[in-house]
């Protein structure tokens, strides 16, 4: 295989542990992985990368260290200073309007950071475990498939400091769990869960005993998507994120649109002969 | 705590149980809590009343007596008059487009009363026990969670009175559930279900052994609701509300202006400040 | 009963188990029940038929034989000719856009033949069992109830033939199904799973050990559906669909208008006495 | 004709000039015909009521007095206490999160009053004359068809007072007139126009040189509207005002729908018949 | 050019009046081009055939004779039998449900015929001449491109047989005109409208003097048409109809996908080289 | 007034010919302002800083030199290299789903270049001259306002290099003009239009005679603008173009909550109290 993209990140740890797959760690273990300004810039900026890669399939997405995917908001270094700032706002900005233009310019770039993983060309597996709280649901809801251990503990903890979470679990959540009772329960109470529950909601589809075999099923996973055709595999990605926002007419429409270009490709021929044949096909980057 | 709203009501019993907690029951239940119209018009005024009461941040709803949460419609009742009348209708009305009309205003104005509860702004946790048929499942498909009993007995009823349900439930069950081939079945079918199934499809999100049980951890549940900003809890019932009606890009808008008054609120400050100073805030009235 | 409709097919089996219920069975098991094109064309004749039909009220959708629903798309068939052929192009259609247009007109009949069972105004029973791999999924996520034996072995198998599923998987399984963890990784990994997982995130609503009792029990189901008035599960099977795809002000109003005419029915009335005198109602035909 | 409703009220004039017509006169004109808030409620009493009064068919809106349909807003009332109260906040709702959440309930509660001319079942003509500033766009938006005096004076002033109109105008105008550029153009500039602008972009859809021609006009609109089947002419608004905020596969969907009781009415075989004889039809009350 | 198709109709005319171009004509002309059920049935056959033809790649649509291009449904026809009939309804329909279901699935098939021409992957000009009523404007709002004579008189006239348009125009009409107060102004009352008022609002695009210099400039665009890249204008058709009925967003993404496939059609370099060459390109069928 | 960015840009010209005003030119006249493709990476770059720049409250948009606003797309430049290119595409993208990702994110980059100007926060007019064609329209579009000059030559001309146009012009002026025909002719046709058929169907909302004039005019509707609160005129942009791609129920809700944060201004009581005393208010930056 070629070179994947080698660039080292602040704060993540990017590696290819197969062929085509990525593994991105957050990786401030020392503060359970907590997220401030930059971090969310960083993650963003490796997503995008990601995406156009051409050696890249799939990506794994974890926390470095044993403790925590992720604590969530590095609510210490956001109470300094930023649009939670505790300290007395400043005269410029005491001005409510003009106050609610910074924080509406600042989550919308959040959220857009955020949902780069979302819009990531390639599949994204996360791998939940430790402390997965507030900011790890945004994050997790925004990957296409997720596996926990069997230690997690996950909360939706934005009510308890103030506020309903806007950087995209609230929008996400109920489209990607089918128990609005149950959303509503972890999202008005911040309460935290564990993996049981969040299998039988349907929120993680696998639950492993431990971060290592967590990781091992992700890797499995990751390596046969990277085998198949990655048409095949993004154009899936696209039209079930296209089907969870659209009406189903549309939906449909959209899918004849998409495949009239995609069905096209010399993969369909490759995938049928290799399937008569018995024999394992390989595919062109795309 | 300043004295919550005390009017009494007809066929409700509205108490308050806890600080900021009000405890709605339908109070029929010589009759298993079966409605008519008078009922529904009251039931709206009181949630269009504990919606804005300053004194009020969670709110349970449940069924009075040991029978039922409601056995529905109260049929006989409609029987008599009404649009479900089986008396012959008489000449002034016969013509098919002047009673359409009439229906339809009727329907509109029934699906207001009950929708009362999911424009409540504060959350309401229902509790459904023994009979719950019909009507109770529009009812209960409003609130937020929902908690049942080992022996409820619910049913969506209305296909056995030759009618498709149009108070809710058909609208409402298919973007709580999410299996859509069980919400079909129990739709098509009117037949009775119970709490163990109710739990597996995410109809409910916990089943306790009794009624007393039950509303104990409802009662739980909304004092811890009841303790937090009710900024922060308010605003996240909205966001949800909205997401489940919205595609993810406008949800994501929506919230982004939506915090950008709400995130300006001390509550903020509070609750970090609070969370940094390990102890427990307190929030002004909403 | 008068009598259904008696034309008899070519590749299907239509009988008439029990009063007003029709029984649609795929009939090519000699080749797992695999469709092509004239399949899919036929089958739009039957659901069609069948739609109008006044003396049917519910239909079981099953696959002839011991071992298959359908093993899916004539691999063998679509690579002899049409747009999956694996023999070059000639001449005449090598302009990507013209091949582009041929395909997507394509691809919206085919489509459209499946989506028969969606418009169908009857409700569809569907009994999985054996093989049911790809356009098997496209099928019964257009059925209203699944059931499954517990040998089924389901599978979105497209992405292994270097193709999105476009025949309506991608666009309903999100949206008949809550956990849409599980949804990605099975349309991503085109990996076979069976009856616990299906019933588990409600994929199907039962689960028979064996096809006999799978089909035992459809019929069980379709003879109460046939016995209710067909005005009010016809209403509620439309309204259902209704809600899915639109948001829930919209669902409320077209639920109101489509009651002001359907409440107008006598079923409610003979409904209603029925019910009061403890007796079973008889229904017209629709 | 029976009598139609004869209810007074105190800032509104209400008569019947012509058979199953009502006209509805601002009537404060010694202020131009600004409003305060208990004029926009006692506005939606009056429009609710005639919505279902039988005896009123189309209904005419004018402003009393030869200088104004409206000023708009009373903005010296709204200057002493509401939400633009210009003397300094109290301590109580100094909190931003709270001041929103009432300033949210009062614009929604605004908006509410002023779209019962659109939610009106009646056909609404509005007749504007002489300075029709600010609210008054916000309510000819909600009428049906809009007449214009050749004197008139209109804007959407608004952002002169240092707000985005939120009372319907920002939210209609767009979508009653065809040329963007026209409506961004008058919005933020708050300049004014006349009667051949109106006229040229579509705003109305005729200009009368007084504002007596302008209500004769109206009047004989009106006289034309009552005289016609209420169930094809209320159907028609309905359906019209359904097809504008819906995509055109629903707007059929629902048209269908809404005929399929309509249609059963004995106007049409009425108004068929009448044709055919060449003679005038009258209908029954709606 | 090879030879279009050449199946005679019997209700309409089809001629070819240059390459690539097919004009149809609505021949029932003794009777002002009123139709009947048959006729529209074939008027549906005949656009699905064209939409398809290679051979075509415009079509003007107009009425033959002198009088009209038609003056709707013909009333006395449809009083005779059909869901219009004014004779008393017979036993076995009385049920208003039952009847709500035949109308229903009449008005649903009756509008799909109609809408054929929307649907119709080729752009289509309709000339309007003489009475231009009721269907004449479901019909008309369908196509593309509007051209009117001076003398013309078209009505939305439904409300004068005592029902709202159901065929289309009260869903297409909102949308292919600017002025929402004329749209009502028109649906409501009935009233004839002319050329200038149908060119000022945007209705029509042009008026001629006579029928046949309508019908000229119609053959020069058509022709216009005909000569450019099919890929082109029949994107261009799609991608309008698209961008109508759906928001920015979601018009731009689906440009996206469309052009993916469109743009690698060797028409764009054809198109390109003519154009640096001052040359004049042709191209393949489509 | 503090400095304005002054950054200097490659291909357009940005100066400030008043306070808070911006006056960007495209400035590449010796080639009519033809666009390649670091000019609208570069165009993006402008617009995004504008959009946030305190000291710009109002933009112009115009084209350098006398002859043209842009002739559009540089054609030769594209047939060189990129997704339009003439010459034989590379083996390595010739497959045909490949080659349609690398349109596919081309186009999307080039659509979100051209948006920065619809997504920029301050209104934008634009000043249309001399050629205006092809990518012309495209930008437009995304102005708020337009005006042109008599002399202005515009035309769709996409369909006249092979392709439907996709950098927004097919999606954004069925929104921003009222007529339909017109729209699908003009786009269908790729014909030129003038000023005054511009103005009749809405396009521009002014005409001026020369270029100077029509900046001139520009220039006084930019002052204006810059004149009011910036709460006020950039709220007004957003929710207008809220309501353009929403319904209504969803645009008054979303305009509600945009003003629960932007009313509590102070802008809100200096305009009013300026406005009583017959003063001119300045506002704080935004």
């Amino acid at each position: 295989m070629a070179s994947p993209p080698t660039s080292t990140y602040q704060y993540f740890l990017v590696t290819y542990p197969a062929p085509y797959v990525a593994h991105v760690q957050i990786n401030r273990p020392e503060k359970l992985n907590a997220f401030f300004e930059a971090m969310w810039l960083e993650f963003r900026r490796i997503f995008d990368t990601l995406s156009h890669a051409p050696d890249v399939r799939s990506i794994i997405l974890s926390g470095a260290g044993d403790r925590a995917f992720s604590s969530g908001l590095d609510v210490e270094a956001a109470a300094q200073e930023g649009i939670l700032t505790v300290t007395e706002p400043d005269a410029r900005t005491t001005d409510v309007a003009r106050r609610a233009q910074a924080i509406k310019r600042h989550v919308e770039e959040f959220q857009a950071c955020i949902s780069s993983v979302e819009k990531c060309e390639k599949p994204v597996i996360c791998v939940l475990h430790g402390y997965s709280l507030g900011l790890s649901l945004d994050i997790s809801t925004c990957a296409d498939i997720r596996i926990c251990t069997s230690d997690v503990q996950m909360a939706v903890k934005e009510v308890d400091i103030g506020l309903a979470a806007d950087i995209g679990t609230l929008s996400r959540l109920p489209k990607v769990v089918g128990s609005f009772s149950w959303v509503k329960d972890v999202c008005l109470s911040a309460r935290v869960f564990g993996a049981d529950e969040a299998l039988r909601v349907g929120f993680v589809s696998h639950v492993e005993s431990t971060k290592e075999s967590a990781l091992g099923r992700a890797l499995v996973m990751a390596k046969l998507l990277a085998e198949k055709s990655p048409v095949a595999v993004q154009g899936t990605k696209e039209l079930l994120n296209h089907a969870r926002d659209n009406r189903l007419a549309d939906s449909l429409r959209y899918t004849g649109v998409w495949n009239s270009a995609a069905i096209q490709t010399k993969d369909v021929r490759d995938a049928i002969l290799s399937g008569l044949q018995k024999r394992k096909p390989t595919f062109e980057k795309l």
